[in-house]
């Protein structure tokens, strides 16, 4: 079991991250240049098996584990009014997601993808951060450090997301702390709220910046007074990943926003970390500018239980695919150019 | 065996095309209504299996069997130094597919699609469409009725994708006949011209549309005597997918060009086809804005081969399995929008 006795502890883990390996970046650049295709013409499916070996540290690159991990939360600040649904339906989708019942079983399943739902403390929601800080540093370092230990060190790929009614209210509050604009900028209809939802989700955003003023400097403290324990659990996951040289596919923009204090810390904290897509939140392609991310996808999706991050791995097998078993030019008998 | 005895009779053809069926594309939005997400939370994978429906005329839709077809040709207007590899490509390549060691056969492999390889007279490259029509009516009707008859009644979706070294001059030229502009707007670097070469391009692509300016009103003689072979099958093809409702998935540059006068003799041509991704030529984006296909995926991709149809087949895939996995709202006991 991980545990990160304080903030401080946690900080410190942030900062002392593995670097990529050039090797293996270079051998999949040096196979790529062989294959029976003019160069680049693979696109962003070349650049992807380069990024996979480089964050294996292996080539060629392997898929052969790929775990959804999904992480569910509960969030005071609904109290607010800041959701289409009724906060009963975390619950409920955590069951149906046991009973196979969610997009995210049916995308898992196409990409060949082991899905492991991982609720937290559902009976237990957090404050509402209008109020006081949705976590003490106690719950949200336990958040962190389960999902820390949530990653199996056999993944070849991680796929992130979650599941919260009212979490894009966490999420849009964290992107309001870290890179400034407030409600205004962060809020979008998450689920689909009205006109009024949309008011009162603003305002919850602003009196929860101006009552957090403090800490709003700190990214680690800014993910605990205004984020959620699956926002929590989504950044120890992907720490943890870095620490097992695991890339990890991003979902949308709640699972961006979890991640955001990590880049906060230290700028290539992501660098393991693809987004999988722009979704139709309206503030996620803002949020990925921010944090230089470039989505593989944008279908217009807005549900979040990692179902962009599944489609996306998808292209990373399909990237993954030609790459090892394309024939060579000299393989083949190919003429090369001119 | 299809046979087109003249132009007057394959544009009666093309003129005369079922409608999607509106019936089983409202059974998929009635269903969609009901499954445990948020309404249009699924953002295009909605639509695409609304589209599914309503072209393959039933709900809910299959992907049983998906077909690729790639067709290879050969070009005269090589001879004007418009390809960065030797005509002899083609024919290699069509071995390295016979042999398994090209991209597509990789994707086709992920996609779980049949991928089927259909060489037109390699032997017999098209005329220098810069000194005389690329094909006569004979020849291009021929190749129509070769694509038109490659495709399986059975098949649930065809993924179209072609080979031909020196083919995106030809589907420039297409593309300029159709739509204006000249090389200048259409022409871009294929496999990887140079900037001579891509000179060369242009100034070939010109000299065609001077020489054939008298023919330029007819999409079908543009195809005859701007085109290729590989190019004539696509366009047959796609009429048969449409006559035998079957969805297409179109590929990059060249293909979208070899569909493109089925869209100016008729408007809703590729209502049965959705184009799978925005290619890095350069003029492919235009083109696609000139048809109003909106391309499902962004990667960069340049190869051809259908290879950007197989990876957009695999989120066809995943939009299928959302739609018939789910649980409803009912089955599942979650609760509704507040």
């Amino acid at each position: 079991m991980t545990s990160f006795p304080s903030f401080a502890a946690l900080r410190a883990a942030c900062l002392d991250l593995p670097a990529g390996d050039d090797a293996a970046a270079a051998a999949a650049a040096a196979r790529d240049a062989e294959l029976t295709k003019p160069p680049g013409s693979l696109g962003r499916l070349e650049e992807l098996v380069g990024w996979l070996a480089r964050w294996q540290a292996r080539h060629p690159p392997k898929l052969d584990r790929i775990e959804v991990l999904v992480f569910a939360g509960n969030h005071g600040v609904v109290a607010q009014g800041v959701s289409a649904f009724p906060a009963a339906v975390t619950v409920q989708m955590v069951a149906n997601f046991a009973a196979g019942g969610a997009a995210i079983n049916q995308l898992a399943g196409v990409a060949g993808a082991k899905l492991r739902v991982i609720p937290l403390d559902l009976d237990r929601p957090t404050v509402d951060f209008t109020q006081a800080p949705a976590m003490d540093e106690g719950a949200f370092l336990a958040a962190v450090a389960a999902g820390h230990d949530a990653v199996p060190a056999d993944a070849d790929l991680i796929c992130l997301g979650e599941m919260g009614i009212g979490n894009t209210t966490a999420a849009a509050a964290i992107a309001a702390a870290l890179f400034g604009g407030g409600g205004a900028r962060w809020a979008g209809r998450g689920t689909g709220v009205d006109d009024q939802g949309l008011a009162r989700k603003r305002a919850a955003i602003d009196a929860g910046l101006a009552r957090h003023g403090a800490i709003l400097a700190d990214p680690l403290q800014v993910a605990a007074a205004l984020g959620g324990r699956e926002l929590a659990a989504i950044l120890g996951a992907a720490l943890a990943a870095r620490r097992q040289r695991i890339p990890v596919v991003i979902d949308g923009f709640v699972c961006t926003a979890a991640l955001a204090p990590l880049a906060r810390l230290r700028g290539d904290a992501l660098a393991h970390a693809v987004a999988a897509h722009v979704s139709a939140e309206a503030a996620h392609r803002a949020l990925l500018d921010e944090l230089c991310l470039e989505p593989l996808i944008d279908l217009g999706m807005r549900l979040g239980e990692a179902s962009g991050a599944a489609v996306a791995a998808l292209i990373l097998r399909a990237a993954l695919a030609c790459h090892s078993g394309m024939a060579t030019f000299a393989e083949a008998a190919v003429s090369g150019k001119i």
